[in-house]
């Protein structure tokens, strides 16, 4: 009972064609369904529907879902929120296109959170009968799967208390502004699987976006990624490089409508039963870029 | 509540200095307690006291133990096991070195499985605070963690009864001798975190042990690791390939005692909402080895 | 003045559609010109018309050619074969397509080789201004260049005499039977770039063909290789693997007609001031296979 | 006859037990032998007594030499170097430690360079017989061999002639301000072996230092570079990244004096029948890094 994994994610996009070719042609991912205004994908080692709603007009993040085990993980989940005191309300089967019934809540941060357990179910596409262990065509990066979200809170520390509290999150790793009693949270990284982290907030406007990752296979498919961002003049905002936080190896670049995205690779497989990693704002250039330690004054700054 | 993870592997060896070699000289492990006959090691991104007990005298699995949430788990799973049918005991703190208390029973295989919730705390080598992606110094292959063990089984099928119906485990994939009813079930692979397989049994005596996998980085990790095991002349059974089945890359290859180890990398992330795949016995070659499809008949032959 | 490298390959099989699908589809090559029972193919970053022609009918090497700096080239290797007492005669612009004037001679193993210097000028796929890393569309394994060919030969000591005497080649490693006066060359592997090596001949029946070698980038190259070869069913000979001798990193498989490619990658930069490596044949298997140290049969009897 | 390889560098340190513990350390070079005021030190894989020797005392480049075939290349190049308008020296065996006879010059850079053709020999750290792939222990980065050299120079296109015209270099790749006939010179990569560039020149400042580059296997192995680099706080100066020019994967970082390092793997394999490939001031940043595209400006800057 409880969360399954980050499911889908609703981004807006000033222009619904120019992200198209940007998240088939350099993310590899696939067209499933559109409707006015409104793009679905899905990648291709994915069994739902989709992850990925485009949406035009304007850009950030419009709302994002995460899937349950079922009916009795929203009961729970709607105790648990209504408790921390925020609103949630129900929402229909096909409120969401080839989505069931579920819960919608506004975190404390502003964002639109919502719940479901059914999604139209369409299969990987290398099945389930003698698997080749990929497609054999892939376009641009192949991206398999959608992997986490970062987003921005004015109180992470808030959103910390919501997810490990209401929702059974982990906390993986955590950035402080100082160790002791006057340390501030400025980050936090939390899991429900066994990822580094499923969602994350860093300290900064509420309701903004920093990225959503893409989970690669290893180093060399950063690399293959870089060669199709570089050979496409897809801007980069960093990477490659490794994280310290995490351990995730990256490269950071945006969509047209300069919504962030991140490949990452690695990472360790985090467990429940684990301490959590405690990084201090004074290594936070290292914490995000284990070799370079720079970068580029807007990877802080730039949010949508 | 329930299973956490794999949690040690009790392996008996020959001899116990030949071992010690191999475990910390090409595998990388630390030895962290030492006694009569016994040799107690762990990886170095492991939290948890130890992984791995060597045990003098003869060969194969002693034992091994999953690590589970606390005493209710114990309590549930002393309740599943028990209405499966399996005689299921309490075991009592320090029964096992630096273990806290817990149950113990025979699987229908004959497997002697003990389930815990405690164990002494050690730490990793990159720590906490402000970590190291790895530590400055590893030795040979510096294998991070345990990840996985197959068990032989004369069936399978029972196997995969016990730990979906008593413990919470989920199928990721299965082995059949064809597809329909006629079809039996040649090996089965199970998770209970997001690996492609924290368990699995295949086809063969009861109480033999196949082979327990080591997780690495990538494959250019596993290439690392061939190069340790070629300059150490270590008898290699099978690979570098890549797995079809779990896509894992691998290297398997012996201890001294003749007991297989296994490094792997890669393999999808498991959810519990997913399909489970089949492969049928025709293409079993392309389930081990999807580049070479070709192996020593040892593969399936030689367990301890 | 003398060998550029290895320019062509003319390479017999047994069906030319059947073997288009394989050099176009599974090694990515393009074919760029045709004839009745002859094809013309080139590699994504090689400047030359060509390197590989397939003939239909039979199996197994048909010749092979050598591009030299110029005419100066031609007469000192005349002179040089001629010394040796090699049959060596001129041959005419266009009695190959798209390759000037040369030599052709027969080895003192059977087999036919040309030199040349002049062929048509194609260009690589990415050109010659601000060009990209690679091309944005690769096929199959998408090698970008031939890299070397190994061959049999009765008296391998011969061909070793052969090409350091008359072509100005160098030895970088050798196989012999047994270190001392009666050891016997075995295998000899002979440089004229600064590859690891150029062309290597082997103990076996004259004018036989074991392999002709494509360069990858490196260990992930191989993986992704791997990974066309397993999906498309191709028979795949010995790999993936290290060599000891040369270091490279290696797949074999073959082709329809069972003629034995290769893709390598890796291996150390050859100079001409450095000593020879000595491998005793005891240590073959290490030298073919460093990790896995074991081969079919078939890699050193099936010749063609 | 003519050029082998960048034999030496010769290069100025403030301090020189710290620089000690970054070239052994970090990079993994030996020091083979100390005099005062001076380290010598080569890497595994090299056969000759060094490539690099520290000297005590400021920073930048003091000198550096290239292997030369023998005395008649010594002849051939003291002719060309003067006929260039340049000033040659006899320099007599044992003026280096370890070094032969050979020529002293000064480039119209202002830079010195000189030609030998004996050096002591030492041999690689796997030896002529049987040899593993590499050492079974490696420190650091574990760096094979010195690959190329970088300087600046008031006027590239006259370092351009002169290695082009007097020693036999032929130019892989270009960087001009523009096409046509007001294109100014404002970069040339060049070689003499099969590498990318054994030597290269950008416009800057005479006599002045930019990067020595070490050969990695490959884009695994520059992460294990990178890895090192973060873990021992070495200052990063760019990457890691894709080359345009070149296509070597690179990262450039900084001994303690300030005398700016590379690790570089891949790159194409250079013939000399081929053209040279040009790149516009334009497109500069993607020639230095293809995927980021945005460096520092101490890349272009700062020179020791």
């Amino acid at each position: 009972m409880g969360v399954i994994r980050l499911g889908y994610v609703h981004l807006r996009v000033t222009d619904l064609e120019e992200a198209r070719r940007h998240y088939e042609d350099i993310l590899g991912l696939k067209v499933v369904h559109e409707e006015f205004g409104k793009l679905y994908l899905k990648a291709w080692d994915e069994w739902d529907h989709h992850h990925l709603v485009l949406e035009e007009g304007g850009t950030g993040l419009s709302k994002f879902g995460f899937k349950v085990t079922g009916p009795e993980s929203l009961e729970k989940f709607e105790k648990s929120i209504a408790a921390f005191g925020c609103t949630v309300n129900r929402m229909s089967k096909g409120e969401n296109y080839a989505v069931g019934e579920g819960l919608r809540t506004e975190l404390p941060s502003g964002h639109v959170m919502e719940l479901y357990y059914e999604i139209e179910y369409v299969g990987t596409e290398v099945g389930t009968l003698n698997p080749h262990p990929r497609p054999k065509e892939l376009r641009g990066i192949g991206a398999p799967a959608l992997d986490h979200m970062l987003l921005s809170a004015e109180r992470p520390d808030i959103l910390e208390r919501f997810f490990t509290e209401c929702m059974d999150f982990r906390v993986s790793e955590r950035v402080v502004s100082e160790l002791g009693e006057n340390g501030e949270l400025i980050g936090t990284w939390m899991f429900v699987t066994h990822k580094t982290h499923d969602i994350a907030f860093i300290q900064g406007k509420d309701k903004m976006f920093h990225h959503m990752g893409y989970k690669l296979m290893d180093w060399s498919a950063i690399r293959h990624a870089g060669e199709i961002l570089g050979m496409n003049d897809v801007s980069v905002g960093f990477g490659p490089d490794i994280h310290g936080l995490s351990r995730g190896q990256t490269i950071y670049f945006f969509d047209p409508a300069g919504n962030r995205n991140e490949v990452f690779a690695g990472g360790y497989e985090a467990f429940r039963d684990w301490p959590t990693i405690t990084w201090t704002a004074d290594q936070l250039l290292r914490a995000v870029g284990h070799i370079g330690r720079e970068m580029k004054e807007n990877h802080f700054t730039v949010l949508t």
